[in-house]
C-alpha cells in the first residue's frame, strides 16, 4: 500500500486537493468554517465545522462533482506572503483560523494560497493550477474533535486521495476494495466470528458460536501435535502475585503494558501480561533428575496486556488474549534437538494451513556489546552455532541479524507476508539463560550436581485470537472444510416435497460428526443459495426431486456454480477424506 | 462428622481437656505461657507461648503420655471465685493472663479451675475430676498469630479431641483418617493434579499436567453433551467495563465478592465474578426472531471472586475458577421445555458419573412477600407451576422451600451428599424475569411485536475446580478409566529380556489413543507395582517372558492382586469398551 506522505510530489497533490475539498465545501454549504486540511499516509484529509449541517457518505458524490467543477474551471493556485495584522483581518471571520495565526511564533512567515474564489491560510508548497487535481477520489466522514479533545465541538473529517493519472487511481481504489474485502472485522462480522461490545470493554473480544467453533478447532488441532511430539499441558490463571513480576523482573522492564495492580488484603496482584513465570513456579514444584528433561510445558494461555484504545484492531489487537505458548526446559546438550523439533513442528503446521509466504530472521547478539547481553560467552557460542547448524541442517533459508537477540538469549522469528498490510510476527522460538537462575530453577546431573537447565520459550500460532484475523485475511474466510464452523448447509429445492430427505441427510450427516446447518425456511432457492455464499460455507448441499428418487447428494462449492452429484456413500467418504487430510480449495 | 461444640457433654469433656493438656506442658515445659484454650468444633486447642522451645507433631506423644499420668493420678478439678485485685496476683507471673483479666468488665464474676498443681483462669464449666479425661488424642499442631494480630507474636496452638469412652474415640479417628485419604488437597498430589504456590498466587490453582488432562477430558465430555442437545458455545473475556456490572445491578450488590476495579485509560474495569452479563450482551448483538429461540448460549467460563485468604481451601474454594455455564433464552412457554431438558441432563450426567447420593430442592417465592420479590404474579404462578409439573412427570422426588427462590426468579438446586463431609449444591436451574429488562432483551413474536425473553441460569458440573475436588473425593481418586489421566503404566518385568516387547505394547496402546506411560526405570518389579498404586493407576500392565512368547498382555487393576492375562485384541476391544462405556470400578 502507497504511502502518500513519503512521495514528494503526491504529497503536494494530495495537499493542493484537500483545498480544492474546503473550496468546493465552501460552494455547497457557505457557512462552513475550516480547521486543518493536511496529507496522510492514506492522502489527506479536511476536519469542518458545517454548523448545523450533518452529512453522510451520500453526499461525497455531490461534493466530488462540485470539485471537478472547480478543476476544469482551471484557476491557478497563487501564493501571497500575509503580515500578522494582514492575515488577522483577512481571516476575521473564522475563529479556527484566528486560532492557528495566535498561535504563531511573531517571526512564522505567514502564507495563504487562492485558487479563484476561495483562500486558505497554508504553508504549502501547492501544485501551479487545480486543472492537475483531476484523479481524485472521497473516501470516507469520520467525526473528529477539535484539536484531538473530547471536551471540545465535533468536527466532520472528510478523507480523499488523489493521484496524477486515472491508472494509479484505480489500482489504488481497488486494493483498497481489497483490502476492505479482506478485513477480518468484516469477515469476522460475515462469518458470526466475534463481536465488540464497549459495554464489555475496549479490546475484549468475545467469540460467537462460529468463532469459538473455530478457535476450538485451533487449539485442538495445535495441542494434539504437541501431545504428540511429547508435550504435556497445563493450565494455570490469568493473574498472579506481582511478586511473581518481581522475581522474573517483567514488573520493572514491563510495567507500562501491564493492567493496573489489584490489592487483596495484604497482597498486590495483575492480570499477567505473560504466563512464562507460571510454567516457571510449576517446574519448580517437583525435583527434576536430568533423565525427565527435556520437559515440555504448553498452554493455551490467557494473558491481558494494556494497549491504548486508539491501537486496538479487531482480534489483532486486543487487550486480552490467549497464546499458542510452550516454555521447554532442558540441558544445554539438548538445545540442538530441542530447536530443530520446534522449526520441524513450524513448517510441519505452515504446510498443513497453507502458510507460505514466510522467512527465518535468527537474531544473534553483537559479540562487541557487552552491556546489552548476559554475559555468557561459551553458552553463547554454543547455542548460536547450534541454531545455525539446525537451520542448515533442515535446508531452510534465513537472514541473520546480529545485535537482534534478546539480552537473556539468541532467538528465532518466523516473518510471514500477508496478502495484504505489513508482515508480521507469527512463530518464535527464544533461549532463555537468564529466567531459570532468577527463579533457582535446577535439575540433578548424572553426577549428582544441581545444575540451571536452559529454557526455550516458544510459540507456533502466536496468540489464538491474532493468527485466527491473520487467517480470515489470507484465505478472505473461505475456510477449509476441516476449520470451517458450519461446514455445510442443506437446503431443500421445495420444502412441501424434499424437506423430509433433507432432514434426513441433514440428520445423518450430524452422527458422522459433520457440522451440518439445514436450511427450512420459507424463502426462495436463490436467496438461500446467496445467503450460503455470503456466510462462505463450503458445501452447499441442494436436494430435489432427482436426490430423493435416487437417494444421492448433489452439492456446490462455495464461489462455484458447479454442482456434483453423489452417492450418500461416496459424499461422506469424499468428505471425512477432505477433513482428515486438511484439503484446501 | 460430629460437632462437639453442639454437644454440651461433650463441650465440657473437650474444654477440661485443653486444661489437663495446658498442665502437662506446664509439668514438661515449664517457662510455657498460656493465652485461650477453647472448644472448637473439631475438640479443643490451647494457644501456647513456648518462648525459645519449639515442638513438633512428634512431640505429642510425649504430651499424650503426661496427660495420661496426670489423669490416672485422679485430682479433682475445683471451683473458686476471685476478686479482680485476687486475680491480677494470682496470675501476676503472666502477661497473658493479665491481658484477659485487665480487659474484662468490672462486674464480672471471675473464677479459675485447680486440678493438683495447675490452676487455670477460666469461667467453666468442667467435669469433676480428671479422671473422666481418658479418652482422648492430640491431632496436630499449627501456628498461631497473639489474638489473630500477624504483628503480634506467633503461639503455638494444640489441637485434641476427648470423648467419654474409647470406641467413640477410635471411631471418631477412624473418620478423621478417612477424610484425610479422601481429602482432594492429598490425592490432588499424589495424582499430580494441581499445584498451589504463594508466589504465585493464593486461591489461585495451577492444573498440572495429569489435572489438565482429568480438566480437559470433563470440559469435552460436558461439552459434547450440550452441542448434541443444541447448545452452542462461545468464549467471553475474564474481565469487563464496570459499567456492564452496574447495567446488570451486581457491582452494587456484589461488591464485596468482586476483585478491585482497575482504571485503565477513562474507563474502569473489573474481574468478573461471573458471566451472565458477557452472554446478555452476546445476544443482543442480534435482532432475534422467536422462530430462533430457544437460544442456548454455554461456556465453560473463566470467573473470579474475591474470598478471603482464611477461607479458601485447595481447588473447593479458589480465587479464580471456571463455570459450566449456560444462559438459555427463551419465550415464557418454552420455559416448560427447557427445564424438562436441564433436569434430563442433570440426571444422565449424575448416572454416568455416578453420582447417587443427591436432592433436588425446589426453591420458590412467598406470596405473601411483597419486598423481595420481582412483582410479576402472573409470571410467577406460570413458572412455579411448570418446574413443579415437570419434576412431577419427570417423577424426580423433590422438596419445595417456600421464600428460598431469588428474587429474580424460581430455581431448582440439586444438593449432593459426598461421602466425608457437608452437602454442596453441585448443579443449578435458575429462572431469571429481571437480568433481561435490564438489558433491554428483545426477541420479534409471531404477531410482529417485540416481547422480553425468559433468562433461564444453569450450570450442570458447577465450576469445574469444585467439581474436580468433589470427585476426587468422592472416588477416592480412583479415577474410572475414561477419566483416568494415565490410564494404564506398562511394567516390564526385567528391563533385559521384556523392555522391547514391553515398548511395542506400549506404542501400540498409545496408536489406540490410550494414554499410557512406560515404567522403564531401573527399579524392582514390587517397587514400579507400588507406586502405579500410590498414583492410583486404574490398569497396571506387567509383561514378562509368558507375554512376549504368547504375544498376550498381563493387567492388574487398581487395589487388585489378581492379574488377568489376555490377546492383544481383546485387551484393546476390553478397554475400549470400557472408556466408550464409561465403566466405573
Amino acid at each position: 500500500m502507497i504511502n502518500i506522505k513519503e512521495d514528494e510530489r503526491l504529497s503536494r497533490l494530495n495537499h493542493s486537493c484537500a483545498h480544492l475539498l474546503a473550496q468546493a465545501i465552501k460552494h455547497l454549504y457557505p457557512n462552513a468554517k475550516f480547521w486543518v486540511g493536511p496529507v496522510v499516509e492514506e492522502g489527506f484529509y479536511y476536519d469542518i465545522d458545517l454548523g448545523d449541517k450533518t452529512i453522510t457518505e451520500d453526499d461525497l458524490p455531490l461534493i466530488e462533482k462540485e470539485m471537478k467543477k472547480i478543476s476544469k474551471d482551471g484557476k491557478r493556485i497563487v501564493r501571497h506572503e500575509l503580515t500578522r495584522e494582514e492575515a488577522l483581518d483577512m481571516f476575521k471571520e473564522d475563529p479556527y483560523k484566528i486560532d492557528l495565526i495566535s498561535r504563531m511564533d511573531d517571526d512564522t512567515l505567514i502564507t495563504c494560497y487562492s485558487q479563484g474564489d476561495f483562500t486558505d491560510l497554508c504553508r504549502g508548497p501547492h501544485v501551479d493550477t487545480v486543472k492537475e487535481l483531476k484523479n481524485f477520489k472521497l473516501l470516507k466522514i469520520a467525526g473528529a474533535y477539535w484539536k484531538g479533545d473530547s471536551n471540545n465541538q465535533m468536527l466532520t473529517r472528510i478523507y480523499g486521495i488523489c493521484f496524477d493519472d486515472i491508472e494509479s487511481l484505480e489500482n489504488h481504489l481497488q486494493e483498497l476494495e481489497e483490502l476492505k474485502q479482506r478485513d477480518h472485522r468484516k469477515i469476522g462480522k460475515d462469518l458470526g466470528i466475534y463481536m465488540m461490545s464497549d459495554l464489555v470493554g475496549r479490546g475484549l473480544p468475545m467469540y460467537l458460536p462460529n468463532g469459538f467453533t473455530l478457535w476450538n478447532l485451533l487449539e485442538n488441532y495445535i495441542r494434539d501435535k504437541e501431545i504428540k511430539r511429547g508435550y504435556v499441558h497445563v493450565q494455570t490463571p490469568p493473574l498472579g502475585n506481582v511478586n511473581l513480576y518481581k522475581t522474573s523482573g517483567h514488573l520493572e522492564h514491563y510495567k507500562d503494558s501491564m493492567f493496573p495492580i489489584m490489592e487483596v488484603e495484604d497482597e498486590e496482584y495483575v492480570l499477567r501480561p505473560m504466563n512464562c513465570p507460571h510454567h516457571m513456579v510449576m517446574y519448580s514444584n517437583d525435583i527434576h533428575s536430568y533423565k525427565e528433561l527435556p520437559i515440555r510445558i504448553a498452554e493455551i494461555a490467557r494473558d491481558c496486556r494494556y494497549e491504548s484504545s486508539g491501537s486496538l484492531k479487531g482480534i489483532e489487537r486486543v487487550r486480552s488474549f490467549c497464546q499458542n505458548d510452550c516454555h521447554i526446559f532442558c540441558t544445554p546438550d539438548q538445545i540442538e534437538s530441542e530447536f530443530k523439533g520446534v522449526v520441524d513442528l513450524i513448517l510441519e503446521v505452515y504446510k498443513e494451513l497453507g502458510i507460505s509466504n514466510y522467512k527465518f530472521e535468527l537474531s544473534l547478539r553483537d559479540p562487541e556489546d557487552k552491556v546489552k547481553y548476559h554475559q555468557d560467552d561459551e553458552m553463547w557460542n554454543l547455542a548460536e552455532n547450534k541454531l545455525r547448524e539446525v537451520l542448515n541442517d533442515l535446508g531452510v533459508e534465513y537472514v541473520e541479524k546480529i545485535g537482534e537477540a534478546a539480552f537473556y538469549g539468541p532467538k528465532l522469528d518466523v516473518q510471514v507476508k500477508p496478502v495484504v498490510g505489513n508482515e508480521v510476527t507469527l512463530s518464535t522460538c527464544q533461549l532463555d539463560f537468564c529466567l531459570p537462575s532468577k527463579f533457582d530453577l535446577k535439575y540433578v546431573d548424572a553426577d549428582g550436581s544441581k545444575k540451571t537447565p536452559v529454557v526455550i520459550h516458544r510459540a507456533i500460532l502466536g496468540t489464538l485470537d491474532r493468527f485466527i484475523a491473520l487467517y480470515l485475511e489470507e484465505t478472505k474466510g473461505n475456510l477449509p472444510l476441516w476449520l470451517a464452523p458450519v461446514q455445510m448447509k442443506v437446503i431443500p429445492v421445495n420444502n412441501k416435497y424434499h424437506l423430509e430427505y433433507a432432514t434426513k441427510i441433514t440428520e445423518m450427516l450430524k452422527e458422522n460428526g459433520i457440522r451440518v446447518k439445514l436450511d427450512d425456511r420459507e424463502e426462495k432457492l436463490g436467496y438461500k443459495l446467496r445467503e450460503s455464499q455470503i456466510e462462505k460455507v463450503p458445501m452447499t448441499i441442494i436436494l430435489g426431486q432427482n436426490e430423493v428418487d435416487n437417494n444421492t447428494i448433489s452439492f456446490r462449492r462455495h464461489a462455484s456454480e458447479d454442482t456434483t452429484t453423489l452417492t450418500i456413500d461416496e459424499f461422506i467418504n469424499k468428505v471425512n477424506d477432505e477433513i482428515k487430510n486438511k484439503v484446501r480449495y
